[in-house]
C-alpha cells in the first residue's frame, strides 16, 4: 500500500461533516453528515462487490464471503465524531479495512473464513450520551427500550432520529445470531497518546482498555439577579461546579489516573443571572477499577462538602461504566508475531472492540499519532504510517482468514 | 387601583413568551415572543386613544398629548427578558404605566405636559449582549454601526433581526430631537433585592445605580482526548475558567461588592474531550467605581497566574461598562414627598433609567419583591403591592404633569 493510494481514498471521505471554520468534524450519529458518511461507505463497499447490510441497530456490515458460514474475521470501526473532533478517530479503521481488502485481492488471497467490515453507530456517544451505543446494543450490553428514549441536546429521541433516517427503531436490540457469526474482531484505530511515537514505531497492538466511566454531576441552587443579590444571599451552583472541576483534576493527579470535566450545561446561562442549576459531566479513567472507584468517591465527597458551603445540592450519578477490558491474549500474541513484534500498549480510551471483547476474541491495532492529540482537529497520522497500518491490517486478516 | 384590576391587565400579557416548563420567560428582543408582546402594548395603547410611534431604534412610544409640545413626562420600562427570567422585570413598569394613565383619566386629571409611555428594546442584553441597547442608541451612548453588527448566539446580526421584524435598521442611532422632548423620566420596576421587604413598605424610590460592567474572559488551551491524555500533558482551559469562577466570588466578598460568572461557552463541550477553549462572562458591580476597578484587576491577576500554571492563555476584555448613576436629587425629593416619605434605596441593577439619567431628570420607583429573587421564574410581587405601585406612579405623574 503506497501512501498516495491511502491518501486518495482518505480524501474522498474527508470533506463529509468537516467544519469550514476550524476543520474539526461534526458527524453526530444519524445527522445529515453521518448519513452522507454512511452512504460513502456503502458505495465503496458495493464498488468492491461486498454484500452490504444494515443490522437492526443501524450498524453497517460489508461482507466478503457469506457471513452465514460463520467464524468470520471482522474488522472496522466507526464514522461518527465528537463535536469538532479529528479526522482519524474512527474513519481510519474503516478506510484501512476497505484498502486491506483491496490488498488481499491483489495478492490473490483466498480467505477460508468470511471477512467482514463493520461501521458501528454512535461510538462516541456524542449525540445520545452513551458511547459505543451501536456495539452495546448488538451485544445486549444496553437496554434497547432505554436506548430508544435517549435524547440529544435538542431533546430529539434516538427512536425519532432513527425513524427520520429511515432506520426502523423496532429493530433495536441484541442480535446473538449476527454476533455468533463473528470468529474474531480486529479494530484498527489511530493512537490517542504518544506511546508509538516514543518507541518510533508506526503500528502497535493493544493489551487492554482502562476501566472508565461517565458521571453526571447536577448542582441545583437558586437562580437570581447578578446585580442585586448580595453574595451572602446566593445559592450559586456555578461555584460548586467550578470546585468540582478543580477537585476532579487534583484527585486524578494524586492517583496517576485521569479525570476531566469537559462538558457543562448552565441554566439559564445568562451573563446577569446567578444560575439556577449547572450540570457537569465527569469522565474518569484509571488503570484498575479500585483506583477508579476511589477517585470518583473522593470527587463526590469533596463536591458534597462544597455544596453544603454554597447552599446548593449536588448529585453525582453514573451514566455509563465500562470495566477493564483485557484483549484476547492468544490473538494478541499471534498478531504481534505477524507484525514483526509490534509494540504492545494499553489505552485509556473506550472502543467498540472493548464491547465485543466480552463475546468474541478481539484485538486492536494502533497507528502512530505523533503529537498524541485526539478528539481535536489537531489529531493526525501521516499517510506513510496510515499506509503501514493498512499493510499490517491486511497481513493480520490474511493470517486469520486463511488459518 | 384595586388588586383585581391590576391582575386583569397583568394576566393579558402574562402568557406571551412564557415557557411551559418552568414558567420562566423567553422574550428575546425581536423574537416572535417579543413581537407578540409589542403588539399587545400597541393594542393596549390604541385602546386608550394614545398615539403610538416606533422610533428608529425600535423603542415604542405611546403619547397622551402631543410630544411636540416638549417637556414631556415619560414613564415605562421594557418587555424583553433574560433567558427563563421572571414575569415582573420590565413588564411591571409597562403595565403600571398603562393603568396609571387610566387612573389619571378617572380622576379627570388634565396634564399640562404631554405624558408618554415608552417600551425600550433589548434592555436585558440577553440576545445581543449589550444591556439597555434601545436607550443607549437613543441617547447616543452606543455606536449604531457597531450595534447593527452585534450577533446573537445563533450568529444572527441585529440588523438582520430588525429587518426580519419589519424594523428598518437604517433608522438606528441617536435621536436628540425625541430625547429633547422629554422633560422627566420615571421608571417603575420590581425591586430586585429585599430592602423594601425589610422595612415593610410596598414602594420605594431609587437613589443611585451602582457602577457595573461585563467582561469576557476567554481561555484557550489544547483540545484533546479525555481518556488518553495524561494529566501532565494537558492544557485544560476548563481548569482556568473554574478557578476564575471561584476567584471572582472570593474577591467580590472581600470588597462587599458583587461578581458573578453565570454564563459559559465551552468548546467543543464534549464529555470525553479536554476542551480547546472556554469563554466565561464576568458580571461585576460595586458601590463605587474604584472598588469595581480594583475587583476586576484582582480577578484578572489571579486568573493570569492560574493560566500560567495550566498552560493556557487567558484574556479579560470589557464588553460594557456603566459608571455610577446618581438619580436627579430634586426629582427624587419631590417624588418621595408625594409618596408619603417613601424609603430611598440604591440598586445594583442597570436600567434604561440609568442611561437616560445622563440627559434628562430621571427617577425610579421600586415595588416590593418579598423574596428578593429576580431574573428567575421565582421573581414575584403581590397584586396588592403592584396596585399600590400603580397608585404611586399615577400620583407622581399627576404631580409632575400638572406642575
Amino acid at each position: 500500500m503506497t501512501p498516495d493510494r491511502f491518501a486518495a481514498l482518505w480524501r474522498s471521505l474527508a470533506p463529509i461533516g468537516r467544519d469550514a471554520g476550524n476543520g474539526g468534524y461534526l458527524r453526530y450519529s444519524w445527522s445529515a453528515a453521518d448519513l452522507a458518511a454512511r452512504e460513502w461507505f456503502v458505495e465503496e463497499a458495493l464498488d468492491r462487490d461486498l454484500d452490504v447490510e444494515t443490522d437492526g441497530n443501524g450498524n453497517l456490515w460489508a461482507w466478503w464471503g457469506s457471513p452465514d458460514d460463520g467464524d468470520a474475521v471482522v474488522t472496522g470501526s466507526h464514522l461518527d465524531s465528537v463535536p469538532h473532533g479529528g479526522a482519524y478517530d474512527g474513519p481510519l479503521g474503516v478506510v484501512s479495512a476497505l484498502l486491506a481488502v483491496d490488498l488481499l485481492r491483489e495478492r490473490a488471497v483466498t480467505p477460508r473464513r468470511p471477512i467482514g467490515i463493520v461501521v458501528f453507530t454512535e461510538e462516541e456517544g456524542a449525540r445520545f450520551g452513551v458511547p459505543c451505543l451501536g456495539s452495546r446494543l448488538l451485544c445486549g450490553a444496553q437496554d434497547p427500550a432505554r436506548a430508544l428514549e435517549l435524547r440529544d441536546r435538542d431533546g430529539i429521541r434516538l427512536a425519532d432520529a432513527m425513524t427520520a433516517a429511515d432506520q426502523d427503531p423496532a429493530g433495536v436490540g441484541p442480535d446473538p445470531e449476527l454476533l455468533g457469526r463473528i470468529g474474531a474482531f480486529v479494530e484498527l484505530h489511530v493512537e490517542q497518546g504518544r506511546a508509538l511515537a516514543d518507541v518510533d514505531r508506526p503500528v502497535g497492538v493493544a493489551t487492554a482498555i482502562w476501566p472508565h466511566g461517565r458521571w453526571r454531576l447536577t448542582v441545583t441552587g437558586e437562580g437570581n439577579h447578578a446585580g442585586t443579590t448580595a453574595m451572602d444571599d446566593r445559592h450559586d451552583p456555578m461555584l460548586t461546579a467550578a470546585y468540582a472541576v478543580l477537585a476532579a483534576s487534583k484527585e486524578a493527579r494524586l492517583r496517576g489516573a485521569r479525570a476531566t470535566i469537559g462538558r457543562l450545561a448552565v441554566e439559564p446561562n445568562a451573563t446577569n443571572a446567578v444560575p439556577a442549576s449547572v450540570s457537569a459531566w465527569l469522565d474518569a479513567r484509571a488503570a484498575v477499577e479500585s483506583t477508579l472507584d476511589d477517585l470518583v468517591a473522593a470527587v463526590g465527597k469533596r463536591v458534597d462538602e462544597r455544596a453544603l458551603r454554597d447552599g446548593t445540592t449536588a448529585t453525582l450519578v453514573p451514566e455509563s461504566l465500562t470495566p477493564v477490558v483485557n484483549f484476547d491474549e492468544e490473538l494478541r500474541r499471534r498478531i504481534a508475531a505477524v507484525l514483526d513484534d509490534a509494540p504492545v500498549l494499553p489505552t485509556g480510551a473506550g472502543h467498540d472492540a472493548g464491547i465485543l471483547a466480552a463475546h468474541v476474541p478481539t484485538a486492536m491495532l494502533f497507528v502512530r499519532n505523533p503529537s498524541g492529540v485526539s478528539h481535536s482537529p489537531a489529531e493526525h497520522a501521516s499517510d506513510v504510517d496510515c499506509a503501514a497500518g493498512v499493510g499490517a491490517l491486511a497481513n493480520v486478516l490474511a493470517d486469520l482468514a486463511c488459518q
